[in-house]
């Protein structure tokens, strides 16, 4: 097969599915769902985040969850550290793949953080140091790529200056996320094709939300645009539950079906994530966003 | 502006989403938001169907409704048949315009209609007589082109023989639908591409589901291939709730918000159209499957 017919998905959904939810998931669940989802061909999964918690209680469990994977031996398995505090955590508990998120946007990183993209930039730089001294290997994600009040409000001046600053930092690959499901096809297209003139060989990784409705839409675009690795969740799962309307990340099921009819390869086999999309919904106890997962 | 940037959308909630909901939707309720959705500035809509009341009760009141909206006065409005018996009542009654639908696949029209399609396409040929004869328009729609029960089971070689039936046949519109959802954004290209070597200035509709979660993605694959009108669905209504996973047509808002990001005019105010969408929600009792109308 031809590797760029090879699209690789990457499960987000224990983490920024799971994160939201206010059933408490117990770790003995989160464990036999990613189980299933490696067994059903994802070859990537972010299982958890490091973060404190009194802000994240449902990732408290951080380190018990990935030891019980055994997540030293699972180079499929990443999570996502926020602060420097959260590296060390990866560090000890012994992650291949450590992921590095950080605002794009001064009203979001004013919002969210209460800080500056500056601050966040030099912030990164500390983490990624010290992520590649362990030897980890470190995805950076840019938030809000696409806007974050209003479609298109962050400068694409400063998305360059971003991207500037990390191009030669030794990541394995940068995450372009849509974090308030802003973007459009066309604004998928004009951007990615700006960050590959400045990244040169570090993979893109798309995050794309379908708060707006357009995520698979987005997908198809960027699929169309050379992109080739995406982060899905599973049954389309996410999104705020106190914000009414905020839909989660674009569904695993549906990207891969997309891919499939495409004539793309993703090694994923849809109906074995289904089934595990299905026991998410009946012990959250609401509908997930996704379509796929209901037929599958 | 330009022709080529206006995209035009039929609404077709009030006939394709209520007809499958449970709950008894009034008269009244349903002229309220017909008469919402024309001030909010939906082109054309689909105000019901004449079937007979016994298949269908939610159309029962397909004459009291037309008239209480005055339809011989509102060019927007059309409604569907699907015999010979419903023409009549179309004219009777007083439409510009009249919806017919056929089967293009061999098992849907078992199945369907205990039926074939060389027997739909008689029918229907009678009806386009009867129905210009009498001075109404006549848009036809070809039910599963992309497919019935799975993707591009409906041979080619049978839309081309179709298309070529109804070529000369004065159409005031040929709609093409995807009736359980089974196409993709190369798919759509291909037969669009197609069908318009044939149709001649026949204008192309595309009435696409959501089923698969591609919906969006293929309208907009059939903007790029240069289809300018579309058959949406307040908030994305409809979809049978017998079918687990069933969803509706492409929402209105989603449609028309990815059509004002990719620099199309559809005249649609969205906000207005979600207004009615939630109203439609609180009557109907369940979530819909579209996004925008629970944010705008």
């Amino acid at each position: 097969m031809n590797r760029g017919d090879f699209v690789e998905l990457c499960e987000v959904g224990p983490r920024d599915g799971f994160q939201f939810e206010s059933v408490p998931i117990s770790t003995r669940f989160k464990e036999d769902a990613i189980r299933r989802l490696l067994g059903a061909g994802l070859p990537r999964i972010q299982a958890t985040s490091f973060v404190h918690p009194r802000r994240v209680p449902q990732m408290a469990d951080a380190e018990v969850l990935l030891a019980a994977l055994g997540s030293g031996q699972l180079p499929e398995l990443s999570a996502l550290a926020l602060n420097l505090r959260g590296v060390e955590r990866a560090i000890e508990v012994g992650v291949t793949t450590v992921d590095l998120s950080i605002a794009l946007n001064e009203q979001h990183a004013a919002d969210n953080a209460n800080s500056t993209v500056e601050v966040g930039v030099r912030a990164a730089s500390a983490m990624i140091s010290r992520a590649r001294a362990a030897g980890l290997q470190v995805q950076l994600g840019l938030q809000t790529v696409w806007g974050y009040a209003e479609p298109d409000d962050t400068p694409l001046a400063l998305i360059d200056a971003v991207v500037d600053e990390f191009a030669g930092a030794g990541l394995e690959s940068l995450s372009l996320a849509d974090s308030t499901g802003m973007a459009s096809p066309s604004s998928i297209v004009q951007v990615v094709d700006r960050v590959r003139d400045r990244v040169g060989e570090t993979p893109i990784v798309l995050h794309l939300h379908d708060t707006r409705g357009l995520g698979l839409a987005n997908v198809s675009a960027a699929l169309e645009a050379g992109v080739r690795r995406f982060d899905t969740s599973l049954g389309g799962l996410g999104g705020c539950p106190f914000i009414p309307g905020a839909t989660g990340n674009v569904a695993t099921e549906d990207v891969a079906y997309l891919c499939e009819r495409l004539g793309y390869e993703t090694g994923v086999d849809i109906a074995s994530v289904a089934a595990v999309s299905r026991d998410v919904e009946a012990l959250v106890g609401h509908p997930l966003s996704g379509r796929m997962y209901r037929l599958a």
